[in-house]
C-alpha cells in the first residue's frame, strides 16, 4: 500500500536540517533506523513476530517526509496492508509514525549529541531517561499515581490473553492506566480491556503507553490502542523508563523477556537503598497458569532469597482481586512519595545501579562471561541473571541477536551449577509451555547451559 | 447499597415543581415510573432479564432527589451492588440515571401534557418522537450519516456474541457509530467492538446510543458503555426512533422481538412511498446462525413475497463485507438526503403508516383480534405479524405482559392456515435454539396459535 | 446586505412543524416578531435607537429558515450592513439571531400555549422565567456566584462611559461575570472592560449575558460581545430574570429607565419577607455624576424612606473598591444560599410580589389611574412608581408607546403632591443632564405631571 | 508581595539537574538572568520603563523552584504588587514567569551549549531561531497566515493609543492575531482592540504573542493579554523572530527602536533575493502622525531609494484600509508560499544577510566603527543605520547601554555628511515628539552625530 498521511499534534513542524537527517541515509544519518521502525510500526496485527524476516519480506518499503506549506507529512511506499482500513491507514498507527520520527530525533538530536547528558555516568542516563519522555509528553504533572505497567508474554494462550483482558477491565474500571512494551498477548489484553473499562467510566482520557525500543519493536510491533508510544534507545533505558514512570507492575505468564523484566526489577528492588520504597509487584494469571508463577517463585527463592520473595504477591484467577491489590499498592506509593516530596510522574527516588543501567550487548563473547555466581550481593546476582535472559531474547527474536546465532552458533552460559540446574529447568519449562515463540514454529534454543 | 450521585451535563438544573412531579408517588404523579426504570438502569450486568423478578428483589430499591446550592443530586438506597465499583456508582450508570430522569420528565411535561403534540395524529406522533429525540441531544446536525442500527437477542450464544463484537470492531474501524435497544447480547456487542475500533482511529466522540422504553427497560438494562440513552414512551415510539434516526440496520440472531422489530422495519419499507428510498438492511451471523437466516428469509418469503427479500441482504460469518456493505449502503443515504434536502439527523422521508404508530396493548382480547391473512396490502399483513411477535415479547418478559398471561393464560393468535404454520415452525425452531429467553430456563410458551 | 448564515450550538435542528410556525406570517404565526427581533440584533452599533424609525427604515428586510441535510440554515435580506465585516456576518450577530429563534420558539411552543404554566399566578411567573433561563442555557450549576448585573443609562457621556468599563475591567481581573439589558453605554462599556481583564485571567469562558424583550430590542441591540443573549417575553420578566440570576446588582448613571430598574429592585428588597436576604446592590459613576445619585438617594429617602436607603452603596470614582465591594456582597450571598441550600444559579428565595410581575401595559388609562401614593406599604408604592417611569420608557423609545403618544397626546401622571414634585425634579434633572435620549435629539416629553 | 504559584502548561516537569541549573547563581549559573526576567515581567503595568531602575527598586526580589509531587511551583518574594490582585497574582503573568523559565532553560540547554547550533554561521542561526520558536509553541500547523506583526513606540500620545487600539479591533474583526515586542504603547493597544473584535467574532484562541529577549524585558514588560511570550536570547535573533513568523507588519509611530525595525526589515527585503517575496508592510497612525510618517518616509528615500518606498503602504487615519489592506497582502503571502511549498509558520525563503543577524554590541568602539556611507549596496548600508538606531535605544533603556554612556560618555556616530543630517534631523524630531522616552523625563541624548 502506498499512501500520503498528515501527522498530529507538536511534531508536525520540522526544520530543513530535521528533515534532512531524517532523510540521510549514509552512515551517519538516520534513516535506516527511522525507516525500519516505521516498518514495524506499519506491520501491528501481523502475527509476525520476527524482526528479520520482516525487514526481508518489505524490501521495498519506503517512506519520505514531505515539507507542505501546513506542515510535514509522511509519504510511505509498499508499506503492509493490515496498517489501513479501506485504503486508509489507521490513526492510531499514523501517531506511531510520528511518535517514532519524534523520539529518534530527539534521541540524536539532543541527547547522543549534546554534551549535556553523560551516558556513561548513573545520573546522565537517568537524566536521559527523564528528557526523552518528557519530550514524549509522558510526564504529566497534576495527576494523581495510576499507571499500571503489564508485563508479560506476547506468544500467550488464549486462555490467558482473555484474563490478561479481564484484568485490564477491572484496572479500567478503576480509572487506571496502563503501560506495556507494545505487542500482542499480555501487553495488548489489558488495553483492551482498560479500554471497555475507561468507556463505562467516561474515562475519556485514558492512557495507553507503550515502551518500546529499535531492537524489539520489529518483533512486537505496538498495537494501535497504545496512544504514547516511545522509542527508547535500547532496552536498559526501556526498563529505566518503565520503573521510573509506572507506579505498579503486574506479571502475567510470559517466557524469556518476562523473566527478564522480574528479574531487573526484582534487582533493583533488592538494593539496600530501596529496601523502604513501596513498589506494588503482582504476579497473575488465570487457574492453568498457577504452575508457572510456583516455577518462577521457586527459582527466585533459590537464587535470590526470601527477600525477592517478599517484594512480590501471587494472585491466581482474581481479576478484582489484583485490581484493589494495585489500587492499594498505588495509594502507599502517593503517601510515599507526597512525604518525600517526589515526583508523581518520575520516581526520582527508586536507585538504579549502574549494573542495570549499562547497555548490554549480547555478543557470544559478553554471554560467555557472566558471572552467575553466588559470591555477590544478591542485587549483582540479579544483574547477571537479568542480562543472561536478554541474551536468550535477542537470540530467539531480534534482527541481530538470530544473525549473531546462524554466524556464531549457540550462546554459552556459565555459572554456579544449582543456580545453571534451576535455570535450565525453568527455561525447559517456558519451551514445554510453548512460551519462547508465537505458536506454529517449532522452537530453536539459541542458548547453551554450561554447567 | 447507598449513595448520592452527582448528575453531569444539562439536566442538573430542576424546578421545584418539577423535583415536587418526580417525588410525587400519588396516581398522577412520576414516581413509580421513574424508580422503576431508575432500578433498571441499575440492574446492568446482573443477567436477570425478567422485569417482574427485579422489582420483587429490590422492593426496598428507592431514589430520591435532593436540591443543593449547585444543582440537583440523586439519592439511592438498597440499589443493586453490581451497579459500583469499591462503593463508587460507576459514571456511566449515573449517566442513565439522569437520563431517565430527563426523558421521563420531558415526555410527562413538554408531549403528554402539551396540547401542541396531537398523539393520534401519524404527524403528532413523529413529531413528537423528533422532541423527544432532540431533547436528548441525539438529533446532532453537522455530522455526516454513520449511524448503525444493531438489533438481534440479548440471549445469544457465546460464538454470536463474539461475532457481534467483531462486526462492532469493523464498524469501527470505518467510523461508524451503534444505536442498540439495549441490554446484552446483540445489544452490547456491537457496542464493545465499536469501542476498541474507535480507539484505534482515535475517535474520541464515538455514540452509542441505547434506545429503550419503561416496559422493556428491567429486561433490557442499558450496558454502561451506551453514552446516550433515551426512554422512549412506548414501543412504537422506540422503533419509530431507530428508523428515523438509524442509517443502516444490522439485524444479528434473535428471537422474537427480533423478529418483531424485521417485520415493523419490512412493513414500513413495503409501503409504496418508500419503494425508492435507500434503507441498507443486512441479515448477519457467523455460519453457525445460517440456518436461522434461512428460516427467517423462507418466512418472510413466504408471507410478504420476493419484493420484501429484495430489501435485505444476508451475510454469514464475514464482519468486513459487513461493515464495507453498510459503508456503501449509507453513502447512497447520504446522496439520496443530499439530492432531495432531508436532514441527515431524521428520516422526514421516510414515510410510517399509522398502523405502525399506534401503541399496541397485547392484551389477551388484543391478541385474539390479529387479522393475520393475506386479503390485505403486504404492508398491513407485516403491521399485523409485528404485532402477535410484540405481544408474545411481552408475554415473555415484561412485568404486565408475565401477569397478564399467569392471570388469564395463553395468548390465542389466530390467521390464515399457512401463515400461522410458518409462525408455528418458526416459533418452534427460536425454542429449540434456546432464543426465547435467557438459557437456564426451561421456556414456558405465552402463546397458542389457533389454525 | 443579503445573507446565508449557518447556526451554531443546539438550535440547529428545527421539526417541520417549528419552521412553519416562525414562517407563519398570519395573525397567531411568529413571523413578525421573529423577524422584528431579527432586525434589531442586526443593528447593533448603529447609533438608531428608536424602534419605529428602525422598523422603517428597513422595510424590505427579510428573514427566512433553509433546511438543508445537516442542519437549518437563515437567510437574511436587505439586512443592516453594519452587522458584516467585509460581506461576512459577525458571529456574535449570527449567535443572536439564533437566540432570537430559539427563545421565540420556545416562549411560544412551551410556554405560553402549554396549560403547565399559569401565568396569572406568582409562582407560575416564576417557573415560567425559569423555564425560559435554563432553555437558553443559562442556568449553570458547578459555578461559584459571580454574575454581576450592570444597569444604567445606554446614552451616557464619554466620561461616564469609561468608566463603567474600568468597573468591568476590574470585575472581569476578579474572575466576575456580567449580565446587562442590552444595548450601547452602561450596557456595553462593563463587558468590555470585563473583556480585557478576563484576557488578563486567561478566564476563556467570560459570561456577558444580554436580556432583552421584544418591546425593547429594537432601541437597544445587543452588542456582539453578549455570548448569551435571551429574549424574555415582557419587561416584568425580563426583570424578574436579573433579580433572580444576578448576585450583585451595580447601577451606573441613566434616565428613567434605569430609575424603573431601581424602584423595581427597591420594591422587591422592601417586601418583608426579604428583609434578611443578602443582595449587594452598588450605585456608581465617575466624580462627575455624582450630583446624579445624590438626587436619586434624595428621592428614595424621600419617598421609600431610610430602610431603602439602606439596601445599596453610593461608591463614586474608585473601581476598585466597587469590584471589591461586589465580591464582598456576593461571599455573603454564597454563604447565605449554602446555608439555605438554595441553588447559586437561580435566586427561588427572593420573593417577589405579584405587582411587580403583572404585565404593566403603559396605557393612556392605565397610566392615569397609577396610585401613587403613601398610604399603602413601601414596597407597593415603589411598584407604582416603577409602573410610571415604565411607562416613560415606553413612551420614549418603544415603537408601540410612541405610537400611542403620537395618537393620544402626553400620559398623565397622578399622586401624592409632594412625591409628584419629587417625580418631577428628578426628571426635570434627567432631561437637563440629557438623560432620556441619544445626545442629538431635542427631547421631547411624553408625559405630564398632574399634581 | 510574596507568593507561591503553579504553573500551567508543558513546562511544570523540570529534572533535577534543571532546578539546579535554574537556582545556580554562581557565573554559569542561569539565577540572575531568570530572576531579572522574572522581576521584568512582574513590573507589567508600572509605567518603569528604565531597566537599571527596577532592578535597583527590587533588589530584595527573589524566586525560587520548589519541587512538589504533582510538578514545579515557582516561590516569588518581595514582588511588586501591580502583579497581583487581591493578593492573586493575575493568571497572565503567571503564565509569562513559565514562559521565561521555559526558554532560559531551552536557549542554555538545547542551545547555546549544543554543537548542533552554529550560531556563527547564517543557518544556524535561523536554525536556532527556529527551535526557540517550535520550543515555545508557536510554529502551529494547520493554521492559515493570519499573523500580523505590530510594532511603534511604548511611548506614545493617548491620541496615537486609541488609533492602535481601533486598528486592532479592525483586525480582530478580520480574525487577524498580533504580535508585537511587548510593553505599553503601540505593543499594547492592538492587543487590547483585537480581544474585543475576537470577542465579538468568537475566537476563543486569538493569539497575542509577544517576542522581547533580556535586555529589553526590563523597560517593555509584558502586558498580561499576551498569551504567547517567548524570550529570545538576543535582539537580532528577536527580530529575525518577527519576520519570520509574522505574514504581515505594521509600524505605528515610535521613536528610535521603531526606526531601528523599519530599517531592519527594509534591509532585508531589499536584498536581491527577496525581490519577489511578498512582504506586507504599512506605515500608519492617526492625523496627527502624518508629519512624523513623512519624515520617516523622506529619510529613506534620501537614504535607501525609491525601491526602498516601494515595500511600504503609508495609510492615515483609517484603521479599516489598514485592516483591509493586511487582509489582501497576507493572501498574496499565502498563494506565493502555496506555490513554493513554503512553510505558512515560517519564513524560510526570506532570505536574511549574515550583517542582520550577527549580535551587534553597542560598545563605544563598536558605535564609532559604523560605515553609514552610500558606496555599499543599499541593503548593507540600512544595516549599519539599523546598528547606529539599536546603539541609541540601548543608550536610552537598556540598562547595560545605560550604564555604558554613564562610564564613557555618549556614542559618537560617523557616515556620509548628508545621511548624518537626514539622521539628525530624524532623531532631532523625535526629540521633539516626546518619542525618545516615557513622558514626564527630561531627554538626555545618549550619542553625538559626528558629521
Amino acid at each position: 500500500m502506498d499512501s500520503v498521511i498528515s501527522p498530529e499534534g507538536r511534531m508536525e513542524v520540522l526544520s530543513k536540517a530535521e528533515v534532512g537527517k531524517l532523510l540521510d541515509s549514509s552512515h551517519g544519518g538516520l534513516y535506516m533506523v527511522f525507516r525500519n521502525c516505521a516498518l514495524a510500526v506499519l506491520n501491528t496485527g501481523s502475527g509476525l513476530d520476527d524482526g528479520k524476516e520482516l525487514l526481508e519480506r518489505y524490501k521495498n518499503f519506503e517512506v519520505n517526509i514531505i515539507q507542505r506549506e501546513r506542515g510535514i507529512k509522511l509519504e510511505v511506499k509498499n508499506a503492509p496492508a493490515k496498517a489501513f482500513v479501506d485504503g486508509v491507514m489507521i490513526k492510531g498507527i499514523q501517531e506511531h509514525l510520528f511518535a517514532v520520527l519524534r523520539d529518534i530525533l530527539f534521541i540524536h538530536a539532543d541527547i547522543t549529541s549534546n554534551p549535556q547528558f553523560d551516558l556513561s555516568d548513573s545520573e546522565g542516563v537517568t537524566n536521559a531517561v527523564f528528557h526523552i519522555l518528557r519530550n514524549a509528553n509522558l510526564l504529566q504533572p497534576q495527576v494523581n499515581p495510576n499507571l499500571v505497567v503489564c508485563w508479560g508474554g506476547h506468544s500467550i494462550s488464549g486462555e490467558e490473553y482473555d484474563y490478561t483482558k479481564q484484568v485490564g477491565y477491572q484496572l479500567g474500571l478503576r480509572g487506571q492506566d496502563i503501560c506495556t512494551g507494545c505487542g500482542p498477548g499480555a501487553m495488548k489484553g489489558p488495553m483492551k480491556g482498560a479500554t471497555i473499562g475507561h468507556a463505562k467510566q467516561r474515562v475519556g482520557q485514558g492512557r495507553y503507553i507503550g515502551l518500546t525500543e529499535p531492537g524489539i519493536i520489529a518483533a512486537e510491533a505496538p498495537n494501535p490502542i497504545v496512544n504514547d508510544l516511545v522509542i527508547m534507545p535500547d532496552i536498559e533505558k526501556r526498563l529505566e523508563a518503565f520503573v521510573r514512570i509506572g507506579h505498579a507492575v503486574i506479571v502475567f505468564p510470559g517466557g524469556a523477556g518476562t523473566a527478564e523484566e522480574i528479574l531487573y526489577l526484582l534487582g533493583i528492588l533488592l538494593h539496600p537503598e530501596n529496601q523502604d520504597l513501596p513498589f506494588p509487584l503482582i504476579f497473575t494469571g488465570p487457574a492453568s497458569a498457577e504452575a508457572y508463577f510456583r516455577q518462577i517463585d521457586q527459582f527466585i527463592g533459590a537464587t535470590l532469597g526470601p527477600d525477592a520473595q517478599k517484594r512480590y504477591q501471587i494472585i491466581i484467577q482474581n481479576p478484582e482481586q489484583v485490581a484493589s491489590a494495585v489500587v492499594d499498592g498505588i495509594r502507599r506509593v502517593r503517601e510515599f512519595r507526597k512525604q518525600r516530596g517526589d515526583a508523581y510522574y518520575f520516581n526520582w527516588l527508586l536507585h538504579i545501579d549502574p549494573e542495570f543501567q549499562r547497555p548490554f550487548e549480547p555478543s557470544h563473547e559478553n554471554m560467555r562471561n557472566l558471572a552467575i555466581r553466588r559470591d555477590q550481593p544478591v542485587h549483582l546476582l540479579a544483574a547477571q541473571l537479568r542480562r543472561a535472559f536478554s541474551g536468550i531474547v535477542a537470540g530467539n527474536v531480534k534482527a541481530q541477536g538470530i544473525r549473531a546465532i546462524e554466524q556464531h552458533g549457540l550462546f554459552e552460559i556459565h555459572g554456579d551449577a544449582d543456580i545453571m540446574e534451576g535455570m535450565d529447568t525453568l527455561l525447559a519449562s517456558f519451551v514445554a509451555q510453548h512460551r519462547m515463540k508465537l505458536p506454529g514454529k517449532a522452537y530453536q534454543p539459541c542458548y547453551r547451559i554450561v554447567k
